[in-house]
């Protein structure tokens, strides 16, 4: 008998959060969150010669500062589960090098945060682990030389398009201490709707969104209103109506505990259209802002899920469509 | 007490192969182990109009090979763990799109396929699947123009340079039933020796390699005398001496039961210099040679460690050296 009902994983030994850090950019300094965040960076090149390489120091900083709000050091860290945006996830990739933990590596573009999150919670449940550090990171400068165009084109951003924040975030789980529970995780599943506008990425993860948070609900008999907050990474403001819109298709009507991390990042004045959006959105602000309110005992029991667009420059140019996924996890507040 | 000694998993919950599947190109069908091959696709585009397009082609028909040769259908997979090459995975992300399973994406570069059992082996042992579907894929059409040139240039080839495996392979994991039993895995880290020749891989992520294996054998206190074999996935001829040469300064000396998928692929007259690379030279060879040989006990107890190489064209055009990452799982026979 496994632990899992449907496509729900249901953790029995405790794999609990311990501690979360999130590392900001300037622009993110601004944000009507700011005062959450642990660390926020004064430019965004970090005395660095390229902004791939000011990328990794957001992430490093974002994993050593979760380690030791855990009381921790990087010793004591099992496993290291990170992604991020970039080709060939080098952010990640140069981190680990430094930080000298076993490294496991992952993609699953902006959904990159829930998804270490649960294969994170996984390890723990095997007993194969007392420490795993989750993280990943995003950057404005590398996210959008590396899928759109070189930033000095300055091109016109159309009014569906979001901005990637430059930022970092690392959860630290532990098995069998006080922390906040991870109790379920739903993986996602691919789903493509047909959008091929990378510039309007809500509309194309909303879909996914919607079919995760779907399949979490029937596999454990649960409606939107049995928790006190519906989280997602990064959604925007479009791409959250339409999640909403197809949960109502969907039989969930009048959702009105939703929160998305993208949307709420940037105030109206900060010129983001849509919203925040990349892995280090869900990413920062869930490590802050989410984690505190559940430490203070303002929400009891949130779903936490970031989706991403699993596209590439190339697949879009070859004509393809945008698959996206959505993975899951379901926190009871703990200490 | 977590099941884990030093950085080395030790699995109790028989996380098991019950099934492996492997599907090559042409250039593989002159392969000396072409026999083995589950399926040879007689041409490298299959009717696709872009060789990225063809990649997803050998992946599915390896998921999907596997799945049948366990008994199974792709409802009964609870998870599909996969990673490529190719920027932002597309291959895995496509093919995950026409399977409908949960879906976990990761990216080790060529050492995905050892990376994939290693995490489908710690989800089996946390009890939340029943069957976890294993798959990585590489082509060498694909991978030449993202890493390297346009093949239109018929750029030489130095002889330190390896040939990449157009071929996939899939290996599904499940928990108490009859297969090869994975009773342990080494997560690697990631070293970085200053390699910074894109067209010497083996060198590369040779040092990483001898940095697994020797902590391998430390946790587990055993010898490379205690494996009937040690297979690397794609080191080739140079990076398999240097792993050699690595292991000897480390006191390992005199290894005669190492073999590389890269070394063993190809025949000398194919030249492919070094030998094969890629994530499909040692998911190839894994799931059809090697599980072969073990289901017919010619070997009881392997080690299978495939090693990749975490660079990306940019961070080797803004400097950067190539860090290099090896995981290794132990493999039991069964049936």
């Amino acid at each position: 008998m496994i632990k899992k009902i449907g496509d729900t994983i249901i953790f029995k030994n405790n794999p609990t959060i311990i501690a979360g850090c999130s590392v900001v950019g300037p622009k993110e300094k601004n944000s009507l969150l700011n005062k959450y965040f642990d660390k926020i960076m004064q430019n965004d090149i970090c005395g660095e010669k390229t902004y791939e390489k000011a990328e990794r120091k957001f992430m490093e900083h974002a994993i050593t500062g979760a380690i030791k709000k855990a009381g921790l050091t990087t010793n004591d860290i099992d496993f290291l589960i990170s992604g991020d945006l970039l080709d060939q996830i080098i952010s990640s990739n140069f981190v680990a090098r430094i930080l000298n933990t076993s490294f496991i590596g992952i993609f699953g573009a902006c959904s990159n945060m829930s998804l270490s999150l649960a294969l994170g919670a996984c390890i723990i449940e095997a007993g194969v682990a007392n420490y795993v550090a989750c993280a990943t990171s995003s950057h404005f400068s590398t996210a959008e030389r590396q899928f759109r165009f070189p930033l000095e084109l300055g091109c016109q951003r159309p009014p569906t398009a979001q901005w990637t924040v430059t930022a970092s975030g690392c959860s630290i789980l532990s098995n069998n201490q006080k922390g906040h529970k991870i109790i379920g995780a739903t993986i996602g599943k691919v789903v493509d709707f047909g959008i091929n506008d990378v510039n309007n990425m809500g509309a194309a993860m909303a879909p996914a969104a919607a079919d995760t948070l779907d399949r979490l609900f029937k596999d454990t008999k649960t409606t939107p209103k049995d928790y006190d907050l519906i989280v997602t990474g990064d959604l925007g403001k479009l791409g959250s109506e339409l999640l909403l819109d197809l949960l109502e298709q969907k039989g969930y009507s009048n959702i009105q505990n939703h929160r998305d991390c993208g949307q709420i990042i940037y105030s109206d004045t900060q010129k983001s259209y849509m919203g925040g959006s990349g892995c280090g959105c869900g990413a920062s602000v869930f490590n802050s802002y989410f984690l505190d309110k559940l430490t203070l005992g303002e929400y009891k029991k949130i779903i936490f899920m970031a989706t991403g667009a699993l596209l590439s420059p190339l697949s879009s140019q070859q004509g393809e469509s945008i698959p996206s996924i959505a993975h899951a996890i379901i926190i009871e507040k703990g200490y």
